[in-house]
């Protein structure tokens, strides 16, 4: 059967990115995978067409589609949108949260070729290998009630930080479920020293450890974990945090690489559908120059193929094509070292077509 | 008028950083300074003592002191405690809140000494020096309402996010004055494509900002600005945040430089009264066994006579013998470098005293 996928462009460098994920989903029909391509826009560029961040008609080709390829949102023409439901993220957190895509998969991966554009000692992180489970349909992105009010003569604004049972659980699993595909060691994140709901979260957690006997749970503070991360990494394997440590912590992680142009990531829901997106954001101040790193695209095809498709030696395909054209010598400017040449958006994709 | 000053031990490594402070203060006694000093219980060993981490006549010693030196707080003897305002951290937020002590001055300074000890390229944190501006009592962290209750039949967690603008005008005119200060730069955290308080945040801060015309402002979402202090933390000069988000980004920043058993930290509030202590923690694990570093505790107490006791010759009389015995090499363990001698807590104690 035919398997619908949905390109979103998005904004900033996100259309030029999406042309050469384009093209290698097309090399792979040409392999023989069976998908159907639509495009719609979402984001800055769908408030521009529409006035909505997320037109009535993404958001049900999305639903429709059996998975999504995300560029990227956002930029400073929307900034000043005084509506924050205007704003470009509230597309993509439109997306998230209508398609159910509560399980963030935020891959923190060294590339060998690269290990010397990280900022930290090649020591620490050579092999770096974590992967971030971060909840992305609730907490305090979601929670109610939340707003800006006036109240004794001034205004307040307000947010709400909640999680329930199930939605901690349904997480859960989904770490302790990777942690067993991996290394076998999963850790918690969370302030539960300070707030009540990181108590319960702790609390969800620890009840499912039995369940996984093969994975060893472990628990920290969020500003533990964050300075963990800088003083070594390579102590996690997994790790499972709500939506926003899981944001701030996963951005850090990725960092630690110091190719965050190399980095997919996926959001999936409870049936498997997913969405697919490069970890870098829509870096507006380099759109339109062909300058921009098309590999975390490309390898968001590959954890597409792997996590929804259910085609993984296409997915490893691609995963070698990258490795290739790195071992060639190939950089876009943000992954070159000083003095290097620089290859194009479009260079690059090519490339890794070649290698495919 | 003879001065205050409030010492409490606190738990873990507390006592005996704390007993080298005490004769630090001793010594600037014997060198003109006109101080009295008592001690009190908090946290884990309050609670042991009298089944409180904030024992009321604590907290009436604290109120009536001109400055406080705490230890730290915490270790896992407690963390089983169900009741959370039994656990040794309600002691110290116990005491951040009843003293007002809004303003949170976290620096995270390189030691040129030192170096080497960093995770990071040494070309990337040479002569680094960021001070981050954390507002210490709202925020999510004292947000109403908070708890764990029963809905729709199972149990939800939830914690409230919330600044009032007063809150924010107050510690945004600690870190403008701050950056003045410095090197005339305020980068403002928040998450404000998201979240609806920080919305506010960041309108206030640009409200601020034409009364400090010598100070540049910036903004930065929270998920970069861990990214970028990861990247290229010398682009900060002074940063400001709210209190979850600065408790995160306050010890990712610390570990930058290596060397956390180095930095002191500074609590205020509206009257100058101030409350110091090391942005380590109580380190139960070294706990007892006169290894852990006493320098951060030491500088605590340079840092108080500067923002409290108004005596800055005294305070850089303290920096400077903490520099000397940084040049002369003594090191306790957790700046040690592979092979080196490790000075225990005394010896270290022992070299600042003689170098004063
Ligand atoms: C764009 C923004 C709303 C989003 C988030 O905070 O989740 C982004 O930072 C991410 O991590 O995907
Ligand atoms: C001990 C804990 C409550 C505290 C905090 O989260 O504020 C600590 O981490 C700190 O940063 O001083």
């Amino acid at each position: 059967m035919t398997q619908k996928v949905l390109l979103l462009p998005g904004d900033g460098i996100g259309p030029e990115i999406a042309a050469q994920a384009a093209r290698l989903l097309e090399a792979c029909q040409n392999a023989g995978l069976d998908i159907e391509v639509e495009e719609a826009l979402v984001g800055g560029s769908a408030f521009d067409a529409f006035g909505e961040p997320l037109p009535a008609e993404t958001l049900e080709k999305a639903k429709a589609a059996d998975a999504i390829l995300l560029g990227a949102v956002g930029g400073p023409k929307w900034d000043k949108l005084d509506d924050l439901s205007k704003r470009p993220e509230k597309g993509l957190l439109g997306l998230r949260k209508n398609l159910g895509l509560f399980g963030n998969l935020r891959p923190a991966l060294l590339y060998p070729q690269l290990a010397s554009a990280s900022s930290l000692k090649p020591e620490l992180v050579a092999g770096l290998d974590i992967m971030i489970v971060r909840e992305l349909t609730g907490g305090i992105y979601f929670g109610q009630p939340r707003g800006i009010e006036e109240r004794n003569g001034e205004r307040v604004g307000f947010n709400t930080y909640v999680y329930s049972e199930s939605e901690i659980e349904r997480i859960g699993r989904v770490a302790f479920e990777m942690a067993q595909k991996r290394g076998g060691k999963l850790c918690s994140v969370d302030k539960a020293n300070v707030l009540e709901v990181t108590i319960l979260w702790r609390e969800v957690m620890e009840r499912l450890a039995p369940e996984y006997p093969d994975v060893e749970l472990s628990h920290m503070y969020v500003d533990n974990a964050a300075m963990q991360l800088v003083r070594a990494p390579k102590q996690f394997d997994v790790v499972v945090t709500g939506n926003m440590f899981g944001d701030i912590l996963s951005d850090a992680a990725a960092m630690l690489t110091g190719s965050i142009g190399m980095l997919p990531s996926a959001s999936l829901n409870e049936s498997g559908q997913g969405m697919y997106e490069p970890c870098h954001g829509s870096a507006p101040d380099i759109a339109g120059q062909n300058v921009a790193n098309p590999l975390a695209m490309m390898l968001s095809v590959a954890m597409m193929l792997r996590y929804s498709l259910d085609e993984p030696t296409l997915a490893e395909r691609i995963e070698a094509a990258v490795g290739d054209v790195l071992d060639q010598g190939l950089r876009t400017a943000d992954i070159a070292q000083p003095g290097e040449v620089h290859a194009s958006t479009v260079e690059m994709g090519d490339a890794v077509l070649e290698a495919f």
